[in-house]
């Protein structure tokens, strides 16, 4: 049976573990993480643990005591799994409260840490343009990882329903700002570009790892853009997606491109140090 | 110990309930209701239950058949907690699911009753207009009560440190909405106005219930307004709350006013028959 771990305990996959009472659950009130693991180790963990701080910052979430020692309980948590290659999700909610919106004086955090295998690497997407849900770049909620994942789920949900496999969200002014989980690039006159977070674009992290790395020019995207792109790929903690679709039109001759590879093979290398 | 009740089962309240997959938690991938009770019995309930169900239709998430019986589980729920006018909290997920957005063929959804003494009467209100958060009212999320309720608690919390009790909402194109949890009034020249669902207003169970016995008019909201009403309140389940301030401007000279005090009553009077 596999396990998690929340606050200090490692329990049953299947057991009850969150009180009724959890504002993660009753308001969304809460953030996330997901953390790519290769041979039992976290990638990119700096770049998650200073989202989620700064996220948590940002909604007055307190950060547990026991954050600081969490890549030690992942370890452990995969090892009891047995998992080596894994994707682990880092939870934290501001915890249990009385009726009502307004946070307890003295919040007492939720952290709560599950894993699940590596999926195995993904063919090309097929994406669409979201119309059930969009990004409101103007929200703080559009800058943090949080629990209010809805209009991700609905525009899944629609791409599922029209047989595609990924939608991308615009923004209230109508642009593209990322994907339904990932963030967005395209190679546009041979410039790799992908929307600031100001367009309502997630700071992901493997989107910083990228910018590190890479040339990207951060621009607003428009609808055309998406047509005069000679590639396009999608970017998560996972990895690089490449985009070969969007709304039925080919990219790319539908065919991972060039940029896309490279790109994919250079992160594919940082992952697998040795 | 006080109860709560979870998918056929009666629970103690602090005992962890919820599984570490439920997706209500991990996406905020569900809808809830906050239902008033007196005597014992639910007020409203057939309103509560209409708006979860159109809710859990446009999500696509089934309708638990324990739903059906929900109204004499909840009488069972606050016998066993000593409770005759109550606040009930409703929460429907679509409950367990695997890694990732989309949600499992078949969901088997979580439904779990909790329930508290009801709160006595609130002062009037003094509220501010929410810089941190506003409704996006072209989402679907700005029509069904989901569990993404992030904004509502950050606006809370801003008119906390503000030294006021409420947060009104504006939607994108900068018009007031609606308040953290509640729905807006005004009265103006004599008229009840109140901003229509398509500004970003929750369509609200005691919003429904005003609109169904006085005269409303259903009309966009300037900023402006705010200071050409001669009264303001807002409406929940929980009832009629008068709002005498609105970033520090007095309205109605910081009393309730007669139009306020005739609905209130008239409200109050439904729920104590006989």
């Amino acid at each position: 049976m596999s396990e998690i771990w929340k606050d200090g305990r490692f329990l049953p996959a299947d057991a009850p573990a969150v009180a009724a009472d959890d504002r993660g659950l009753l308001l969304g009130d809460g953030l996330f993480e997901t953390v790519k693991c290769r041979d039992g180790q976290a990638l990119r963990w700096r770049r998650h643990r200073d989202r989620l701080a700064e996220g948590a910052g940002l909604l007055g979430i307190p950060l547990p005591a026991a954050l600081a020692g969490i890549e030690a309980i992942a370890g452990e948590l995969l090892r009891r799994n047995g998992l080596a290659d894994a994707v682990l999700r880092l939870t934290l909610t501001r915890g249990s409260g009385e009726r009502g919106l307004l946070p307890p004086a003295e919040p007492r955090p939720t952290l709560l840490l599950s894993s699940a295998p590596l999926p195995p690497t993904r063919p090309p997407a097929r994406a669409i343009l979201a119309a059930t849900a969009r990004r409101d770049e103007r929200s703080i909620l559009a800058r943090v990882k949080s629990l209010n994942y809805l209009e991700g789920v609905l525009a899944r949900m629609e791409a599922a329903g029209r047989g595609a496999d990924e939608a991308i969200l615009l923004n209230t002014a109508g642009r593209p700002a990322e994907a339904s989980a990932a963030n967005l690039f395209l190679a546009i006159d041979r410039q790799l570009v992908t929307p600031p977070v100001a367009e309502g674009a997630l700071p992901g992290t493997m989107r910083a790892e990228i910018m590190a790395t890479e040339r990207v020019l951060e621009r607003p995207i428009e609808i055309e853009d998406l047509a005069r792109a000679s590639e396009a790929f999608l970017s998560s903690s996972l990895g690089i997606r490449a985009l070969v679709a969007i709304d039925g039109r080919s990219l790319a001759d539908g065919e991972t491109g060039p940029v896309t590879r490279r790109i994919a093979a250079a992160i594919e290398r940082t992952e697998r140090p040795g």
